[in-house]
Parts: structure tokens; sequence; C-alpha cells
């Protein structure tokens, strides 16, 4: 067996799924790649036993995983199926080992499970979202990276995320449209795409029906199109939302860069249910995400599925061949 | 046979599909309704000749059909498959007609084909679509009316239609939110569904994720819901807008209210195309149309197919039982 640098799995908040959906996927995926993850060592060694899962002291070759030890998840944190401050704390330092570690090129890509926003600033961290951090960490700022949903009906990438649509709508720019489309065509070609169809939708209805509705595309989108000729044959916009959404169900359009969260998160979560795997793209590194949250009450019942997880090991996986 | 008011039928552009998927869609569901068609008398009385209908001087029973002649439409207007002028003063003509009968009670409903706002204003006339008119014609104004997509998976209705994202989320007004739940509501019930479960979404991401990413849905969005409580049993709002719309995908929400024009179209097109009927809410009488536009070229190539046409008639027949 060829050695191969691991990927970096941080399991999010204790609380939370993150821990049983992790320990779940990665012995389902062991035979797929090496890992190394993040958290309470002796909890994870007694959960990876229980799984059938050997640790090694390091994950050298597909098969492997280890376990990197940094924190002492308490019976209380763990119980609470809530966010609390030690919870908060526990998961963004096993989140910071993480990149740490990825950062240093001693992982190849990074996994991360659901953390709690509120229990880590609770902690007494400024933590806006998981992307933010990793920017931060990169010496990027948020502008550097995308967000993509890829699932196996819908890539798509956002031009704006986590704003209210007044402040989306003035944050689409130029630069920021079209360095969304040199980011999802990049993650085309990771997956096996050289010469992806790509559509670019508008921001308003009909994609502003010719400058009826909004000035978002012609004063960026389409001038971010034409800028972006050299990167990809095939680019198409601004569309009509709804219209580009369609021809990716259809098929006849390989990936969708979008301006607004909702459309993104619409067309995602209705063709990809349960599927999708969201990719921070720009990162010196990949980096995939659960899609689904920290799900107290799941974790609680002990009834969380590792789809969500499973998909986000596979998508590493592929997006960064061992 | 008992007696029943028709369907009045406007066929939209001339030069579009609307008469070829008119005639046929009418002829495949006579014996459903009886309808009443506005355009050019000698040529629809061929084309439903050719179709196996006979022409009834007045629409009185189910089965029946009758043309009131309106408009000569020209081989050249026709030929063009493109806007003109003249076809734009033909698809007015024949959809100011068609309102006149409904608004005097000599029609049940209105259903309504594709027009090309370009032929009408080439024509002269402002028009800005035709709910606008339908509106005006009304003496509402456009807040008076909603506009919903009815289909077999997704029922949505919308705060806002064709504006700016931007002017848009200025648009989110408790008044028209309060309106919108009571329009999904009433639809609900012409429906056969006494007791729905209506959801209302938010405008932003996360519906505003508790007051982060802007404030319509504190000023608007919740005071709407608690206003509308004694509509209905079940509303809950505001909501993520994916999350909503995935629980119609799954049947657990039978309605949803949505603030902006492509959360709806995106929802409706990838749940429901080809199925969807844009309905208007709000007019003294039912107006169902077509969801798709007046395609020229397959107009053309005689290859439109009805689908859209007959789902509008049958959800007419529906909406307002004979």
């Amino acid at each position: 067996m060829s050695a191969v640098r691991p990927l970096a799995v941080s399991l999010g908040d204790p609380a939370g799924v993150g821990p049983q959906v992790g320990v779940s996927a990665i012995a389902a995926l062991r035979e797929t790649d090496a890992f190394v993850v993040f958290g309470d060592g002796p909890r994870l060694a007694r959960a990876f036993a229980a799984a059938g899962v050997p640790l090694r002291t390091e994950a050298r070759v597909r098969g492997d995983v280890s376990v990197i030890d940094v924190a002492r998840w308490s019976d209380a944190t763990i119980a609470a199926r809530a966010p609390t401050p030690e919870g908060g704390r526990d998961q963004l330092v096993a989140l910071d080992a993480a990149i740490d570690v990825v950062t240093r090129g001693e992982a190849r890509a990074l996994v991360t499970g659901p953390v709690s926003k509120a229990a880590i600033t609770s902690s007494g961290v400024d933590f806006v979202g998981h992307t933010e951090r990793l920017a931060q960490r990169a010496g990027l700022d948020d502008d550097g990276v995308t967000m993509l949903f890829l699932g196996p009906r819908l890539r798509v990438g956002l031009v704006t995320t986590h704003l209210s649509v007044r402040d989306a709508a003035a944050a689409v720019t130029e630069a920021r449209v079209h360095r969304t489309i040199a980011h999802v065509v990049a993650a085309c070609h990771a997956l096996g795409l050289p010469r992806p169809k790509v559509e670019v939708t508008g921001v308003n209805p009909h994609a502003g029906e010719g400058g009826l509705f909004g000035d978002e595309e012609s004063r960026a989108v389409a001038p971010a199109i034409r800028a972006s000729a050299s990167l990809v044959a095939e680019l198409l916009g601004p569309m009509p939302a709804e219209a580009s959404f369609r021809r990716a169900a259809a098929g006849t359009c390989d990936a969708v860069v979008t301006m607004l969260h909702d459309q993104a998160t619409i067309a995602s979560k209705l063709l990809d249910w349960g599927e999708a795997v969201n990719v921070t793209w720009g990162l010196p590194y990949v980096r995939t995400s659960v899609d689904h949250g920290v799900a107290y009450d799941a974790a609680a019942a002990g009834s969380a599925d590792d789809d969500g997880m499973r998909a986000a090991v596979t998508m590493a996986t592929r997006l960064s061949p061992p």
C-alpha cells in the first residue's frame, strides 16, 4: 500500500450528532482513505473500538484511522444536547487543531462536522461560521472563498451567502461573480468535467428582464461573464434562476453560479436532499462539510443517520485524490 | 344537462403557441366544462372543425364551445412568429373582451394563453403584464391580487413579484404578507383543503437568523403571521425558505407563502415542471394561466404540447366548479 496523506476530520459539537455520524461514516468508508480525527482521545478510542475500527498512532495508508487527542468532553457537555460554553470551546479547539494539520500539509483535506455557532460564541469567541474561520486562518478575507453545494444532481456556487437580500444585492460585484465562476469551473475540473457547461443566474426576477427589475445583471453579472470567457468554453447568462436550475435538473447544464443564498439552497435541497455536500473552494486545501446541523434531538435519541457525513467524506476523497 | 356558465379563454399572441394549445386543450377537455373563446372567428372555426369540435352560438352546457369573433389575425401577423404591433393589438382586444364577459358574470372564470408584452407595448399600449391589466380592469391596485403557482406537488403564493430584489425587500409589508396568507388559505379551501398546513418563509437567508441578516422577518412577516391566526389553524413561520419548500415536497406542508419571485419560481419549476398553473387570486373571478410563454419557435414548428393549457383549464374548472 502506498502512503497517503489522510483526511483531517473535525467532529463539531460534542453534544450534537457530529461524533456519532463521524465515527459511523469513517468506519463504513475506512478502506477508501486514511483519516485523522480530532477530539476527545479516550472517548473516540472507545467509540471506534465499538465500531470495529482499530486505531493507529498515525494514519499512513488507506484503512488507517488515528485520533489526535485535543480535548476532554465532559459527560455534562454531551448530555446537555444543547449549546454550552464548554462544548463551544471543545469544538473550536478540535477545528483549529485540524486546520493546523491540514495547513501544514500533514492532511490533504478537511472534513468538518456540524458546529454550534451559539455554543462557540457563548465560550467568548467571536465566531461567524466555519467558512469565515477557515478564510481567516488562511489569511484570506471572506471574499476569497466560495461556498459550493455539490450533489448528484446539482453543482452550484454562491456569489453571496449570509447577508440580508438587500446587502447581498449590493455585494454582487463583477469581482465576486468572476471569482465564483472561476471556483465553480475549478471544482468541475476536480470532479472530472474538463469542459463543463456553466450557467450564471441573475439576482432579480427574470434576470432583471432587460434592466426593468434591477441593474445588478448589467452592472456586475454580464461583465463578469465576459471577463470569464477564457476560463470555460460554455458559459451562459445572466439567466433567470429557475431556468438554469431546471436545466441542471435535466442534466443539460453541469453547474450553476447563483447570486443569493436562497436561490442556491432551495434548488440544492429540492434536487439533492440529504446528498449535497457543502464545499469551501479557494482555501489552500479542499474542505467539505456535512449539509446538516448539530441536530441535538437526533443526537439524544442516537438516531442520526450518517449519510451526510459519508457524502462529505466521499466528496473530500474525490476532490483531493489520495 | 344543467346549464353552466362557461370558462372564458383568451388565446394570447396569435403568432405564439396560444391558439394551437388552446384549441387542442379545449378539444381534449371539452366534456369537462363549457368554453367561450375569444379571437379570430373564422380562423378559430376552422381550427376547431379540424379538431373535431362543432361550435355553438352560445356555450350553455358542458361540451359546448363557442367563439366570440373580436379580431382578424392576418397571415403576416401569424407568420411573423415574433412580436408585432398588429399581433399586440389583436391579443389585447381578445383579452379585454374576455375580461368584459367574465366581469359581467357571463363566464365563471378566465383562462389566458401566453401574451407577448413586447408586442402589446409595440402597439402603443402601456402593458406591464396580464396580472396588472386584470387588477386595473377590476378597479384594484396590484396589491389587491396575489400570484399563485398551483401544481401537484407545490402550492405557493408570492408576496412580491416583478420587482428587483432590493425593491422587493422594501415591498414586504405586514399588509402584503397578510393578504397573501389570506389568498393562499382561500385557494387551499377552493382546492378542497379545509384545514391546510401553511408555512410562511422569510425574505433573507435562514429567515434572517434571528435578526442577523435583515429585519423584514421581524418587521413584516412575523406580525402578519400573528395577525392571520384566525384564518388558518396551522400557520408556521417565518421559516427558512428551503426548509418550507422541502416540507411541501415531502407532503408535510400544504402550501407556502414566500416573499421573493425566485424563491417561488425555483421551487415551482423544480417540483412541478410543466404542471404548475399560474393563478391570480383576489379578482372578482378566478383566473388561471399557462405557465409558459409565447414559444414562437414551437409555434412555427407546430410542436407545442398543450399540457400547460390543459392544466390551466382543469385548474379553472376545479377552482370554480360549474
